[in-house]
């Protein structure tokens, strides 16, 4: 649903948002902060160069109804209540905050007195995890990813049979999920290069990095009842971007026959914001039709409304800052870029598959797109498939080489969305440190 | 640690107790439940056929120091702050408990003239989950129903060349661990017969239950500090029993490459109490000794105390009732029957390797421990290993047969720990009935 909030011609009173690369006025994204004093975690929404702090809003008595509900069950030191309430509560905030910021809107007057309790700089204030995340998912559904790191492992066969049936997906491990800006402390594990007779134990030697959608669940479902495609949209509460951070030594030799386990569950890195569902409806496109020799998705996956508006117009981008970039003041390197097209299935596909089985969803619960990677190598999300198993060393900008991640690289992802006639919004960054195995 | 708790001359003034095969003094487990008037959910702990209430023997005043900590800490309807204590609080509090409940206790007088108040009926009260489940890991450690399941995929390379070396394990769904007694909704997914050109959608056609261990995690480790093996049995707060439901047509068709996922997702029982370490104490056995061809531990896996003491002497028992079975009034038909040695790496080395990368542990995680079978039919912890994948049906008495799991049967795990000299204690039945696809 399109309507006034996503209006381009709406600006808001504070200045920093007008141009934002990220957070316009038409974004309005959700997330949980302590303020600069130090004070409880809380809900907030970013707004350019700030953070509205919806507990103080809603004390202030500047919402009601739907509204008032919403930025309540958001005032608390997770979004798991938000969550819960579905779309309805959350777009009636949505509404709500986009004309109370509204340069020229009525209560300019009223809620400018009210700044000084209401915002914070976004740059001074600590950002946390935005919700309790019951249960990780990491789906597969990046097609040329899964065809790129399936030639490593089997280079006649890269797609599995069952690929272009099934959204594959992995249980993750929910615990060390941890938001942007927390240092990734490189694992240690059970290596066994093939030249080795058997496995020694030691810091993982090919540490990487893999670009990913992260997707936010709403309400959910009750054990046993599957959630029907055509309803899948209104369990899907917002978006991130994710570093699904992936130790490929370890990996080879754990995963047979039960797939990754220690090679993914020591770190993952998400952006603090959820951009809604809603801010996301003016970049919704048609989703990735499908070939002449490529099945028809099975009727659970089939829906005529997801296949036309299924897919979304996001642009993601990896950039690189070693020790030395650093030292010498550089900017980081853009390593790689690429559409949420790369993406075979959609999230509403993710979702009713999910819970086909009849498998509960609950608010919180957070899934991993699976890496997105275009066909060529400018469009790679991950150094495994840029650098060719690490066969291939990338050159940086001062000569220096990587074929996996070092100590003290920093990975940053970012991310826009882009529709003509829109403004376009993004999601904040989601970087990670590389810290020396402990 | 062996102390007055297990005295095997220990008798309690709940006569039901005395000779109990699961809840003897010598037990005393925690767990959560609802009373029979309906109040809301809190920590118990089962005594023969009853349940002690714990809020309403703390709020008595039967407890003081470390003991009322736990009892506190247990009161609530969830075990987590219990959990997270560890074992000192936890200890202190069963040598209370003991004391109490002890016919020849010094404080029998008072306690008996409280028993309205703190005792319950068990089979009146409403049993629940004894935690919420941060994360559920399902380990692999069975090595022969590894070798077994493996040689219906792989004949000729049953168990994979990481199986020795490896606590092989994945991530499993948390959402939809259920306690005794749900009844288990069968689950639809794609199918794809080996004959058939492509997938079809629909019920699962080959239901199974998988025996296994269940471990619950104590107070557990910071992200990025992995917990040594040494320091290993500090954070295992007990024991129950899980069945790790799982749907063979839909695992087979979309299990590569990452791994089991909506086949067993939809549904994992686990029954109702946490029996703890230290009620397991005296049952402590050797570990499985590494046979000549088989591979030493790698160091952050070897322990000469687990070695010593790292196995336990656990006989767990499968039976099936089917509705015939029911009709006529007959009990339930034991199909297997297993011990713990079944298990190629202990807890201990579970818990090791988990956090060997960093990965942190929450209190009220829980492990399974994979399925357990032994070297004969009779021993076998699967249906798809005692009917060969469905080519051998099993034979019921009444002349029924069975491949896989049908609507109305009902499958029941039990348990027992044992040791020369030592009062036998159980874990109460894991159980539940398959109702027919939504």
């Amino acid at each position: 649903m399109i309507d006034e909030t996503h209006d381009p011609a709406r600006a808001s009173w504070i200045a920093s948002a007008n141009g934002h690369a990220d957070f316009p006025i038409q974004n309005l994204p959700f997330g949980v902060f302590s303020p600069p004093d130090g004070g409880t975690p809380r809900g907030g929404v970013a707004i350019g160069g700030s953070i509205l702090d919806l507990w103080a809003a809603a004390s202030a008595g500047l919402f009601a109804g739907a509204a008032r509900d919403a930025a309540e069950a958001a005032s608390g030191p997770a979004l798991n209540p938000l969550l819960a309430l579905g779309d309805g509560p959350r777009i009636a905030l949505r509404r709500r905050l986009s004309a109370l910021l509204d340069r020229d809107g009525p209560e300019r007057g009223r809620i400018g007195k009210l700044a000084d309790r209401l915002l914070h700089p976004i740059d001074r204030c600590a950002l946390h995890l935005p919700a309790a995340i019951g249960d990780y998912t990491d789906f597969f559904a990046g097609i040329q990813h899964a065809t790129n790191t399936g030639r490593l492992f089997r280079p006649d066969n890269p797609l599995l049979p069952n690929y272009k049936y099934v959204p594959v997906a992995y249980h993750g491990r929910a615990s060390s999920v941890r938001v942007s800006g927390v240092p990734v402390r490189r694992p240690s594990g059970q290596r066994k290069p093939p030249d080795q007779p058997a496995p020694d134990f030691g810091p993982c030697r090919t540490l990487d990095y893999e670009l990913e959608l992260g997707i936010w669940v709403g309400p959910g479902n009750d054990q046993g009842v599957p959630i029907p495609i055509a309803r899948a949209g209104a369990h899907v509460a917002g978006f991130c971007l994710l570093n699904d951070w992936s130790a490929r030594d370890i990996q080879a030799w754990e995963y047979q026959p039960l797939g990754p386990f220690l090679a993914k569950s020591f770190h993952t890195t998400i952006s603090p914001w959820v951009v809604t569902a809603e801010a996301m409806a003016p970049f919704r496109v048609p989703a990735r039709p499908r070939g002449a020799d490529e099945p028809a998705p099975l009727p659970y996956l089939s829906d005529a409304a997801d296949q036309a508006g299924g897919g979304l117009a996001i642009r993601f981008a990896v950039a690189l800052l070693t020790p030395r970039m650093r030292e010498a003041g550089r900017a980081p390197h853009k390593l790689s870029a690429v559409g949420a097209d790369a993406l075979y299935w959609t999230v509403a596909q993710m979702v009713s598959h999910h819970t086909s089985n009849g498998c509960n969803l609950r608010p919180g619960d957070l899934f991993g797109s699976g890496t997105l990677s275009g066909a060529d190598p400018g469009s790679f999300g991950s150094l495994m498939e840029l650098t060719q198993g690490g066969r291939a060393p990338l050159m940086l900008p001062d000569g220096e080489t990587r074929r996996f991640l070092e100590d003290g690289d920093e990975v940053i992802l970012t991310a826009q969305a882009t529709a003509p006639g829109r403004v376009p919004i993004g999601f904040g960054a989601c970087r990670g440190v590389v810290l020396g195995a402990g």
